[in-house]
C-alpha cells in the first residue's frame, strides 16, 4: 500500500471540491485573500483523515466532503491569524496573507474563512441530532485551538512548565483537531459507537505524536549545523517537549545555565550550544522522540477494534508515517 | 411609553444571561480579554431588538435569549477585530481589547467570541429547519459584515463612490445585522410569514437610517467647533453619505477643491473648513439627514401589518429615536 498515493488520490478529489466552494465572492480583493492560503496546497491531512475514517466504517466519502471542507477552512483561518500574531512572513512557501494583503484584510479574511467553515457545515446532510453534535464538536475544537494558542504564547514567557501542561497545550492547539476530524468522519460515515470511540482515540494520539515529532524534527534536522531555528527557539524560550523535559530534569549548575540562557534573547552562540549539549546529555531529545513513538503506538492500537479494510491500513500507515517523516 | 425604560428593562435581563454565559473559561487572561468588551456595557440594541420583535409576534422572550447572546457576541467580535484594524485605542470609554491585552490575545479573543456566538446558537430550542435557517442567517450576516468592513476600507482609498455603493456598504456593514436581529426574533417567536417579512423590512430600514444618522450626528455635533473628528474624516477620505453626496454633486472649481483636499492627509485647517462649507452649500448634510428620516419612515411603515401591542409601540418609538438621538 502506497500511503502517499492514497493520500494524493483523496486530496486531489478534495481540492476540486474546495476550489469550487471558494470560487465566488466580492469584494474581489477580500476573496482573493480568503483563497490565498487554502488554495496554495498543503497536505490536507485533516480532510483526508475524515475521509479515510469515514471509509473505514464503510461510509460514503461524498457525505463527509462538506465536513472536510469545514475542517480545512478552520485550519486555514487559524493559520492566517497565527501568522499575524507570530509576524511570520512565509507560509507554504508563499507570502503569508497579511504580507500580501495587509494586516486588516488578513484579519477579515481569517474571520471570513471561519464563517465559511460553518457555511460548509450546512451542506452536511444528516439528521438534527447528528448535525448538532458534529457542529458543536467543531465549535469546541475552535475554542480549544484558541485556548491552546494563548497557552503557547503564555508559556513562552514562563520560566518552566510541567510536562502535563505541555501535553495539554499541544492537545488543545493541535491534537483535538485531528481527534475531531477522525471522530467526525466516523460519525458521518455511520460508524458504531465503538468504532467512533476507537477513531476518536486514534485521532487524539496521532495528533499528539505528530506534534511531538514536529518538535523532534525541528531540532534533529538542524542538529548538524545547529542552525538559527534551534537558536531562535532557545532564545525565545519556546516550550517544546525537549525543552520541557530538560528544564524539569536539570539540577545544580545545569539548572542555572538554563535559567540564564533559555528565553534570553541576548544569549550568545556558545550559550545556545551549551543548552543544546544539555538537551543531549539529559536525553531530552530521545525522551521526546520516544514519547512521539508511544503516542503513535497507541494510535495504531486504537485501530484494533475496526474491521479490516483498505482504509484501516491507510490509517495504520499514517501512524507510522507520523513518526518516520523527515519534514 | 418610556422607550429608555423599556430598553433598560430588557437589556438588564439580557445582561444577566450574558454574564452567566461568559462566566467560565481558562486560560484566565484569554477569557478576561473575551469578557472585556461584552461586559463593559453598550446599548444592547441588537439583542433588545430580537427580544422585542419576538414579543411583537406574541412569542416567549426566553426562547430568543440564546439567539440574542449570539448577536451580541458576533457584534463584539467584529468590534474587537475592527479596533485592531483601525488602531482605535478606546471603545465604550475603556481601553480597546488589543490595548489592554495586546494584539495577539485580542485577535484570539475575537475568534473565541465568534466561536462562543455559535455555541450560544446551540442553546436555541426549535426544530431542525428553523435552527438551520436561523444559523445560516447568522453565517450570512457575518460574511456580509466582513465584506462591508473591507469595502469601507477600500472606499477610503477611492476618489469617488456612488450613492448606491455607499448604501450597499452600510447595508452590509451595519444594516443586515439589525435586519437579521429583527427577523430572527420574529422567527423564533413563531411569527407568521407576513410578520417575519414585515420585521425583516423594519430591521433593514432602521439599520440604514441608524447608520446614516450616525454620519449626520458625527458632523452636526461637531459643527460649531469643527473639531478634529470632522477634520480627520475629511483628511482620511471617509465616505459618509454626506461626503458621497458632495463628491457626486460638485462641479468645476468645487470638484477640484474636493479632489485636492478630500482624502489628503496633509490638508490644512483652512482647506478642511472649505470642504465643510461645500457640504453646507451643496446641501449634502441636509440630504443625508433626509435620507435617514426616509429610511426610518419606511421602518415605521413596515410595522403596519403587525397587530397592535406594547412591543409594536416600542419598535415604533425606536424608529423615531434612531433619527432624534444626539449621540
Amino acid at each position: 500500500m502506497d500511503l502517499e498515493l492514497e493520500l494524493k488520490k483523496r486530496s486531489e478529489f478534495f481540492n476540486i471540491q474546495l476550489e469550487k466552494f471558494l470560487r465566488n465572492g466580492t469584494p474581489n480583493n477580500l476573496y482573493d485573500a480568503v483563497r490565498h492560503l487554502p488554495l496554495a496546497g498543503g497536505k490536507r491531512l485533516r480532510p483526508c483523515m475524515a475521509m479515510i475514517t469515514c471509509e473505514s466504517v464503510k461510509g460514503d466519502i461524498i457525505k463527509v466532503i462538506p465536513f472536510s471542507i469545514a475542517l480545512e477552512l478552520v485550519h486555514n483561518f487559524t493559520l492566517v491569524h497565527d501568522d499575524i500574531m507570530d509576524k511570520s512572513k512565509l507560509r507554504r512557501n508563499i507570502p503569508a496573507v497579511h504580507i500580501k494583503y495587509g494586516e486588516p484584510t488578513a484579519i477579515i479574511a481569517g474571520d471570513l474563512l471561519f464563517a465559511k467553515a460553518f457555511e460548509s457545515m450546512h451542506n452536511i446532510t444528516t439528521d438534527y441530532s447528528i448535525f448538532k453534535n458534529i457542529e458543536y464538536g467543531l465549535i469546541d475544537c475552535v475554542k480549544e485551538i484558541c485556548e491552546g494558542q494563548q497557552l503557547d504564547m503564555e508559556y513562552e514567557k514562563r520560566k518552566i512548565i510541567s510536562e502535563y501542561e505541555y501535553i495539554e497545550m499541544i492537545r488543545k492547539k493541535t491534537a483535538v483537531f485531528f481527534q475531531f476530524a477522525a471522530e467526525g468522519g466516523a460519525i458521518l460515515g455511520g460508524g458504531t459507537t465503538e468504532e467512533i470511540h476507537a477513531l476518536n482515540e486514534y485521532g487524539l494520539n496521532l495528533g499528539l505524536g505528530f506534534q511531538i515529532w514536529d518538535d523532534y524534527l525541528d531540532i534533529s534536522s538542524d542538529e548538524k549545523t545547529l542552525g538559527k531555528d534551534i537558536g531562535n527557539d532557545i532564545r525565545n524560550g519556546k516550550k517544546t517537549l525537549i525543552a520541557v523535559h530538560c528544564l524539569n530534569t536539570a539540577t545544580g549548575n545545569e539548572k542555572e545555565l538554563l535559567e540564564d540562557v533559555f528565553g534570553n534573547r541576548y544569549a550568545t552562540e556558545q550559550e545556545v550550544k551549551q543548552v543544546y549539549n544539555l538537551f543531549i546529555k539529559l536525553k531530552s531529545i530521545d525522551y521526546a522522540k520516544n514519547c512521539a513513538l508511544n503516542y503513535c503506538e497507541k494510535a495504531k492500537k486504537a485501530l484494533d477494534s475496526l474491521p479490516d479494510s483498505d482504509a484501516k491500513n491507510i490509517l495504520f500507515e499514517l501512524a507510522i508515517y507520523a513518526i518516520n517523516r523527515r519534514k
